[in-house]
C-alpha cells in the first residue's frame, strides 16, 4: 500500500484554535479573488500558441531550478539527468528516467516550500492520492501525462483553471514581442499575458560582447548609439515599445543598487571606453550605476514601474555554468545594501508622481533594516513580496513580521510568483494567501488589528495592493 | 454609527490560554511602579512654563515623525500639510485640517506601533470611544481641545498622572539649561527632569562650519580652543555643568561607532586642519573617531554614563531637507559594526568602573551577534533597549530573544521612548512592559524560568535594571 | 528552605498542548539513541589517564568560558577569581571560593543556556535539589564533591553513563597524539574518541612567529619546509598522521572565509616573505587563503572533512588577554561572508566526491542568505550546527526555521557541543533534541510533514546525520 497524499485544508495555518479559526475566515475572504501575477518567467509562446505540454517532467521538473537543485545538493544527482538545461534533447524515456530519481529522492523535500507546492500540484491539479516514492513514480507519472493530452490541461485552459486575471513574462527588450502581439490579436483569447523589460545585460558596459548588445539595441531601435545619449534613446524607444505592447514594468537584477548619477562628460567617456572594450570592472559598474539611475529618469517619463533585485551571486558553481549554462540553481544569494545605494536616485525621483520602485531582495536582513523605512518614506518605494529562496512559508511570516509594522501593508507588492513552473503558480500563491491570513490572525487574536480591519487587508493584499504598485 | 474603538486589556498579550494568563500577572507585577525615561526629546520649557497644549494637533501630530513619514510615504501625504516642522505658522483652521488628514488615513497606521500608541492615548488619555476617520476627526479635535484647556491636562499635571518617576531631555551642550535651572529651583516641582549632553555637532570636525562651533564652545566653556587639548577641555567643562545640573548621561550619534585612537600629535594635526576648514572627510572622521574616545576618557572621570546610536543615513530625502530640514521623517537606517569599532574604546575603559557604555542601534543584526556578546563579557557595556523603527511589539519581542539569553536581562538599559511626543510616553512604555511580560510568560510555560524568577526579572525590568544602567 | 531544583520533563516543549504532545513522542524517539559529538574540546589525557576529577569546580566551572564570562560581564566577577586561566594554581579553599561566588551570583544566568544546561548537570548527573543561592553554594559543593571520589564518576564511567558513541578532540598538528595512542591500545578501553586536526596557527603567515612554528612543523613531518611545496607536503603528512589516529576532521577558524587560489608563483614568493618575517597584513592574508584552499585540495586526496568557523574577533579585552591569555571567554562575534568568499574553493571542489566541507557560523544571518544556499546546491557542503554564542534553543529554533526549508535536513551536521565542559555534553545534546523535536512537531501541528516523516527526521537528526557529514 502507498503512502496517501494528504491536502490537510488547514495546511500552514497555527494549530492554536482561536488563531486557526481566523485564519480560516480570512484565506477564504481572499481567496475569493483571481491570482495577479505581475511578475514571472511562464514563456508566453505557450500561451499563444496553446500546444500541450509534452510530458510530467517538461511541465513540472525540468524548468524549476528550485527542484533541480536540491536533488544535486542534497541526493547528489546530476543536473543533465533532470534534463537540465531547458531545451536540451528529452524523450520519452529519459523523461521517465528523471521522474523516476525525482520521485525516489521525494525525501529531500521534506519541510520544503517544494514539497508544499508540489503536493498542492498533484492532489489540486492532477488528483493524485499518493506520496511520491520509487514504487509510486510510474504511477504518478502516467496519471499525470494521460491528463496532459487533454484539452482540460492545456496551457490556456490551466490559465482560466488556475483563474489567473494576470499573468506577466519576463523579456529581452530586443524582442519583437510576438507572442503577446499574437495573443493581444486573438479573439478567441481572453486572458491577459504581459511582458516585461528587462534590460540587464544592455546596461553592464564591461561585459566583454557589450560593443555588440549596444549595436543589436541600436538596430532594434532604429537609433544611432555611438554616444550615450543615444544609447539612452534606444533604451527610451524600447520601453515605449513595450508599454505599447502592454508592459507595466521593467526588471533589475545588478551586482549591486548603485544608482550614482555621473555628469554628463564622464558618462559619455566611459561610454565610449565601454565601447571600444577598454572599459575595467570598476568604471564598468559606475557607468552601470548610472544608467539604472537613467532607467529610473525615463520611468518618470514612460510611467513603467522599476523593479530591483540585485546581489546574487550568479552561477557560483563555475564548473556547472561552464557545462549547462545559467539558471540551472547555482545562483547564490550575497548580503546587499539599499540605504546608501538608492539615495542617489530617490533623492532625484522618489517624489515624483510618476515612478514607483518595488524592491525585492534576497537577504531578509534589509527588510525591517531598510526596505521598510524606505517603503514608509518615500510615496514611490514598495517593498517586494518576499520570493527566490524567501518564497517559503516561515520566510513569509518574517516578512511580514518584519516589513508590516512600519505602516506597509499598503506599500508592499503582492505576491509575486517569479517562476517558469507555470502549474505551481496557484500553489505558489496559496502558501502566500495562507501565511498572510495567518500573520493577520495573529494581529486579531492580540487584539492588534479588529475582524473588520483584517478582512479588508486579507482581500485588498491580492486585489488593490499588487493593481496600485504594479500600475494596473 | 462610527466604528467603536476598542481597548483590550490583553492587548498584545499571546492568545495561548496558558501563556496569556502568565503574561498578565507579570504585566501587573511591573505595572505597580512608576515610569522611568532616561532618554527623550520632550522640551523641558513644556514643564518649566506649564502653559496649556495649543491644539491637538500641535501637542500629538506635528511633532511626532513616525507618525507623519507614514502618512507621506503611504498615503502620499505632503508633510507641510501636518504642519512639518515644527515651529512653522499653525492657526486654528491649519491644525483641525491637518487633524482630518490624519483621521481620514488612519487605515495607513494598520498593524503598526503608531497605532498601538494613538489608541492608547485616545482612549487612555482623552477618553476617545470612537476609532478615528473621516467621520470622526472633528469629533476627536474637539474633545482633545476641550480637554486640553483644562487643569488635568497641563504638562506638570500629565506628568504626575502619566506616573512618571524620571523624564530626561536632549540638550545642546552650549545650553545654558535655564529650563531646568527654572524647574530645579521651582519649589512647587517635585518632579524630576535632567538635562542630556548630546554634542554630535562639535565632534564633527568636517563639518563646513566646524570653526564656528568651536569658537562657539570655548566660549561657552571659557577655554581656549586653539589646540586640541583645549577641545577637550571645552568639553569637559561642560560635561562638569551638565553633570551638577542634574545629567547623568551623554549621547552620541554618529556615522559609523568608530573609536580609533590616533597619537597625540596627529590628533593635533588633524585638529588644526579642521579649524583651518581644510580637513576632508576621511580625516574628518577619523579626528571624530577619536573625539569619540575622548568622550569615553572623559565619561571615566566624571561618570557619566555614554550612550551610543550610529549609522542612520539623515535627511536621504534631500528636497525635503531642503524645504522642511531635519527631524522630518526622512532619516534610514543603514548596517552598523560595532565588535571591531569599539575595540579600541573597550580595551581602555572598557573594565574602568566608572564607565558605563548603552548601545542602542537601528540595526537589529547586530542584537545577537554582537551587543549580546559585548555586553554579556564587558561589565560596562549595556545593551539598550530596541528604539527608533525598533521599538514597535514584535521588534521587542525579537530583541528579548535575541538578546536575553546571553545572561543580559540585567545588562539591558530598560525601555528607552527616545520621543518628543510626550503623550504617547505611557503608551510606549506600556508596549514594552507588555511584551517583557509575554517574553517571560513563555519561558515560565515552557519551564526555562520559575515563576518567582519571572516576577522578579518583570519588575526589575522596570525599577533596578534602567536605574543601574544610568546610574540613577 | 532553599528553593526547591526542578528539571521539568516538557522543559523547552512548546506550552500549547497539541504542539506539545507531538513534541515528546519525536523526543523520545532520538532519544533512544546514543550521543555523537564529533567536535569539541575535551582534554583526550582524561579519558586516557582515567583520574578523578579533583573538584566541582575544576570539573565544572574554571574550564567553561560560557559560565566565566557571564559572571563577569554582568555581576562584576573577576575571572582570576574562578580559577581563570586553566592551569593557574586551585587549591580546596580557591576552588570553594570559585564556586561560592558562581552560587551567589546565580540570578545572572535567568534565561541563558548556561543556566539550562547547569540545571541539568545538577539534577540529571549529580541528584542536586536545591536552586543554587549563595545559602546552597556548600551545601551543592560537598554533594558533587563527594560522588566525584567514587568508581562511578570517573571520566570513563561518565563516557559510558552518557551515553556517548563518539567524542572528537581538538589537536595540534604536531601533536603525538599520546593519549589517543594509550586508548587505542587500551584493552579496557571500548569508547571512541578521536583526534581533529586543527592547523589554524601554522597557516597564519603574518604570525611574528610563523618561521618558528613553520620549522617545528616541518621536523615533526621530516620534511623540508624551504619552500611552499615543502609546506603542503609536510601539512599532508600530519593530517595522513592524523587520518591513521582515528581522525576524520580538519578543522579552521580564520579572520575570514576567503579561499582565494595565487599563481604557485606568487605563493611562493610571499611564502618565502613570510618565512623571512617581511610579509604584511594584508599579503599574509592572502597567503593564507590560498593555504585554506590547499587544505581543500588535501582533503580531496585524504577524504578528511574541512569543519570552516570564521570569523571572531580574538581577545577583544586586550588588557584580559595579557594578564590571563587566550580563550577566557574575551572572544566578540564579527559579521562574516561566505558567498564569494567560499566560491574559489567551492567551483574548484565543491562537486568532487571526496571533499566535504561542514560550514559553521557565530553569525546567524548567513544561515538563510548563504548557508542553507550553498548546502542546498552543493553536494559538499553542509550547514553545521548553532553552536559557540547561537547554541542556546531559541537560536536553534531559528536555525532550524532559516535553515531547513531549503531541503537541509540532510545537509547539516547534527548537534555539535564544542565544548570544555565534559560533564555538560548530555546537557547540551539534550536542549538540541528537544529544540528539534519541538521545530518537527510545529511542522506536523501544521500539516507540513506527516508524523511518519517526522520521526524518521528526528531519529536521523542523531544518527545518519551526524555520520554522514562526518563520514563516520
Amino acid at each position: 500500500m502507498p503512502t496517501p497524499l494528504n491536502l490537510n485544508p488547514d495546511r500552514l495555518f497555527p494549530s492554536e484554535a482561536k488563531q486557526r479559526e481566523i485564519a480560516r475566515e480570512l484565506y477564504e475572504a481572499a481567496n475569493a479573488h483571481p491570482i495577479i501575477s505581475p511578475h514571472g518567467h511562464v514563456p508566453p509562446q505557450w500561451l499563444a500558441e496553446n500546444t500541450p505540454f509534452t510530458d510530467p517532467t517538461s511541465m513540472l521538473l525540468t524548468p524549476d531550478h528550485y527542484t533541480n537543485r536540491i536533488l544535486h545538493g542534497v541526493a547528489g544527482v546530476d543536473l543533465a539527468d533532470l534534463g537540465v538545461p531547458v531545451g536540451s534533447p528529452m524523450d520519452a524515456h529519459r523523461a521517465r528516467e528523471a521522474w523516476r530519481i525525482f520521485c525516489k529522492n521525494w525525501w529531500v523535500f521534506r519541510g520544503t516550500a517544494v514539497q508544499t507546492w508540489f503536493e498542492q500540484v498533484f492532489a489540486g491539479v492532477f488528483g493524485i492520492d499518493v506520496r511520491p516514492s520509487e514504487e509510486t513514480a510510474d504511477q504518478i507519472y502516467d496519471t499525470i501525462n494521460e491528463q496532459l493530452q487533454t484539452e482540460e490541461f492545456l496551457p490556456r485552459s490551466l490559465y482560466h483553471r488556475f483563474n489567473l486575471a494576470l499573468l506577466a513574462t519576463t523579456d529581452d527588450p530586443l524582442s519583437d514581442l510576438r507572442y503577446h502581439q499574437q495573443l493581444n490579436e486573438d479573439p478567441q483569447w481572453d486572458g491577459r499575458v504581459i511582458p516585461t523589460f528587462r534590460p540587464d545585460q544592455y546596461l553592464e558596459p564591461a561585459r566583454p560582447d557589450f560593443k555588440q548588445l549596444t549595436e543589436a539595441l541600436g538596430a532594434a531601435a532604429d537609433t544611432d548609439i555611438s554616444t550615450y545619449a543615444g544609447h539612452l534613446e534606444a533604451m527610451r524607444k524600447r520601453r515605449l515599445f513595450f508599454k505599447e505592447m502592454g508592459a507595466v514594468s521593467s526588471d533589475h537584477s545588478h551586482a549591486d543598487a548603485g544608482t550614482v548619477r555621473l555628469s554628463a562628460k564622464k558618462a559619455e567617456k566611459l561610454y565610449q571606453k565601454a565601447l571600444n572594450g577598454e572599459i575595467n570592472a570598476k568604471d564598468g559598474a559606475k557607468l552601470r550605476r548610472h544608467m539604472l539611475n537613467d532607467q529610473a529618469r525615463l520611468a518618470c517619463e514612460d510611467g513603467l514601474v522599476m523593479t530591483l533585485h540585485p546581489a546574487v551571486h550568479r552561477n557560483h558553481d563555475s564548473a556547472a555554468f561552464a557545462r549547462l549554462g545559467a539558471d540551472v540553481g547555482g545562483d547564490i544569494p550575497a548580503a546587499v545594501e539599499f540605504t546608501h545605494a538608492l539615495q542617489p536616485m530617490l533623492s532625484e525621483y522618489g517624489n515624483h508622481e510618476n515612478f514607483q520602485v518595488v524592491v525585492f531582495t534576497m537577504d531578509q536582513d534589509v527588510y525591517q533594516r531598510e526596505l521598510a523605512p524606505l517603503a514608509g518614506y518615500y510615496p514611490s518605494v514598495y517593498v517586494g513580496a518576499p520570493w527566490w529562496f524567501l518564497d517559503e512559508a516561515d520566510a513569509i511570516l518574517r516578512y511580514r513580521e518584519q516589513v508590516t509594522p512600519y505602516g506597509t501593508f499598503y506599500k508592499t507588492s503582492g505576491m509575486i510568483d517569479d517562476t517558469r513552473a507555470f502549474a505551481s503558480i496557484p500553489a505558489r500563491h496559496d502558501v502566500a494567501r495562507r501565511m498572510d491570513a495567518r500573520y493577520l490572525a495573529r494581529m486579531v487574536a492580540e487584539h492588534r488589528l479588529e475582524m473588520d480591519e483584517a478582512r479588508e487587508i486579507a482581500v485588498d493584499l491580492v486585489t488593490t495592493i499588487p493593481s496600485r504598485a504594479f500600475k494596473l
